[in-house]
């Protein structure tokens, strides 16, 4: 008799399956392979089922204290869920966001070496569910973690919206002076192929062993469990759905490389920039969450601009150096032409930013007539920002300046490292 | 007296520009730079402006008859418009789609050499303007040049949204015979710096020393103007918004590799697959206009889904293996379970395809429960589609079959090579 949870082999006509036996149904064999993917067999096209390994119940014991190690720093890993946070729980097939924080770091002890960990459960979420308020309780807790004098701050979350959240927290915690590092792990931490410990070990070293003060995402760097990479939090995007080394910084150098013995190798000058001395601590969780992205296609309609006429900004995933179809006069229709109405009257009443779907590169609508009559419209240039991070910036100055005109001139200028210079060497063309 | 067109130097305090002068105003001064941008100096700051080369208008010399070379294939270009067949205007500063078709041939007689060329121009536009009427038109175009009995294609077109026509020409042009290659520019062909010379070169390298049959894409392989690739029409993006080799091919390996020689060198194992014999054109134009494209962001909210509920499918660009915010239930507003209840109804009514924000890998709403809730609510897996290309063929399926059923299973489908088999040497992971 075959359980859920045990390791069986099924043989097809074609196929030779191993894996976990998950809840299936009369017509199904539902198998989580290796690889963590589900692969669902026709019940039909079995000739034979093997059990390999029964089911055995993980046990887990708890430790809750640690020793306080005087000459070790100090780090607050603050926890929102995601997969670093998740088991398999081979019971109901799910992958679920489920993990006891201290367990966490009892299965990576040699955290303990690096620093003396307090450790805090402020969400337990998958981290597409999270939300603009969440952003802002975050901050509100990191300052409090600053008050309480920790050296530095690891937040684990969930990787889907984790640049969006990095983003988030830049903008919210102006003049940041301690270091803040976000980690996440393309899969769960019970899996042997877990990317969670060198993740989270690299960002206790960096953290511990570098100067470094403000925001950064800690992740792999390549397919291999050697090196992590040190992001700017505003210049880094998830760049693969199942990748260990997903996460990659856009139009900028990673600030650093760092390995399990804590080996740290600056890439970028953003170091030298920041200096803990002269920044004092400003918190700005105001958050406007009725700003809309809108990526344009191929036989858009003015329509579908209009929907965001009572929105507060707009962001335009538009093609190339920020285009978007406005120029041709459909002479039956009309239909263009009223795009570019459209967004004239729109810009009129909102912020609109142009960002660009080839996610690489700057935006410049000086090249061609089509980006001047988008910029003259009064749509502003998202220069080299990623859509990700214009939207936040955008919703982050309308939750908190009231002046549309500031607002308007605030996204143009540089503010936490989200415009490169044209001609700096932190730019990477 | 400095004139529009005159290659000029600006001294300010800070710095020393060298650039075309461009049309100003009283307080500006715009150059266009070698790169080819533009910047704009306050008058102000100007200490001193001295005139390096005076603008002498270029004279072309037109010269319509080529001789007709027996031994030699014969290639149709098709024209469309976009930077490569662009002139820089120094006296409006515009770079204008103004080329006229036997100008290009002209400007690169190495072509001459490799095939015999006909030249039609279909459009004259940017391509952020051309819509799915216009693929239409030049999928009908192709038809009558291959009755014609030309050996091959080649589609000059704007490299905005290249990679949405050459999706769309793969699925109208079921069973293409001839090769079809689409090529374009990041540079304008009247610039030193131009890619459209080696472009152009190595499609007609390709298609006249290769057995290739089927739609491509042949664009700058590196910065350096060394080689190109061809990349399969329906696995390609353009992933930078100004550089030469912007072009990449996600979730597969490109085609093949070509040099300005003819020198070619396979690169994965789709020329196999694909022979010219056993293909039998049918050319379905029809194609659905309303289909809409949602990129999903953290604070979304039900409405900005039920915009689409007059739509005929939607493409949601989720984040990481195909997630989207359903699973929270607000307490005081229930507002994400309002977003789960809107996917149902709006999944009975419509096709909803689930693809990346990731743009890289594969979409797996297998993994977690808020992806099982996703496809529970009705929505298909877009695999590892590009969302353009999935909203290239839904529009193009919604076009040319009536029953919703057979669309839906058809999106499942593998049909042109949108969609990788998991384990194939194609699928790069």
């Amino acid at each position: 008799m075959v359980k859920i949870g045990d390791k069986i082999r099924v043989i097809t006509k074609d196929e030779n399956l191993e894996g976990i036996f998950m809840p299936s149904d009369d017509k199904k064999v539902v198998l989580k392979l290796n690889s963590g993917y589900n692969i669902v067999v026709d019940k039909n096209k079995i000739k034979k089922t093997e059990v390999i390994e029964s089911y055995k119940e993980e046990k887990i014991v708890k430790e809750k204290d640690f020793t306080f190690n005087k000459n070790l720093k100090t780090i607050s890993i603050l926890h929102t869920g995601g997969t670093i946070a998740s088991k398999v729980d081979y019971r109901t097939g799910a992958v679920s966001a489920r993990f006891d924080p201290d367990e966490l770091i009892q299965m990576f002890p040699e955290l303990k070496n690096i620093c003396n960990i307090k450790s805090k459960l402020i969400f337990q979420m998958f981290s597409e569910d999270i939300e603009p308020k969440h952003w802002s309780i975050l901050a509100k807790e990191i300052e409090k973690e600053i008050k309480n004098k920790v050296d530095g701050i690891i937040i684990t979350h969930g990787t889907d919206t984790m640049s969006y959240t990095s983003s988030a927290l830049s903008f919210m915690l102006q003049g940041l002076n301690i270091p803040v590092i976000l980690v996440g792990a393309q899969r769960s931490s019970d899996r042997g192929s877990s990317d969670a410990g060198l993740n989270l070990i690299c960002a206790a070293q960096f953290i511990t062993k570098s100067d470094f003060v403000g925001v950064g995402v800690c992740m792999h760097e390549s397919m291999e469990d050697k090196t992590c990479l040190i992001h700017k939090s505003v210049k880094v995007r998830k760049l693969h759905t199942s990748r260990r080394d997903a996460f990659k910084s856009i139009n900028s150098k990673p600030i650093a490389r760092v390995d399990i013995n804590g080996k740290i190798e600056f890439l970028s000058e953003y170091i030298k920039k920041v200096k803990k001395g002269n920044r004092k601590l400003e918190v700005k969780t105001g958050f406007e969450n009725k700003v809309g992205i809108l990526k344009t296609r191929p036989g858009m309609t003015n329509k579908e601009l209009e929907f965001y006429k009572n929105y507060k900004g707009l962001i335009i995933e538009g093609t190339g150096l920020g285009h978007m179809p406005v120029d041709v006069v459909d002479q039956y229709t009309k239909e263009h032409k009223l795009i570019l109405n459209s967004l004239k009257k729109l810009a009129k009443k909102i912020p609109i930013v142009m960002c660009s779907q080839c996610v690489f590169g700057r935006v410049n609508m000086n090249v061609y007539s089509s980006g001047r009559d988008i910029l003259n419209a009064g749509v502003i240039s998202g220069e080299d920002m990623l859509s990700e991070t214009a939207f936040v910036k955008l919703g982050w100055l309308l939750g908190n300046y009231k002046d549309k005109n500031i607002v308007k001139m605030l996204m143009k200028e540089n503010l936490v490292g989200e415009i490169s210079e044209r001609n700096s060497e932190e730019f990477l063309e």
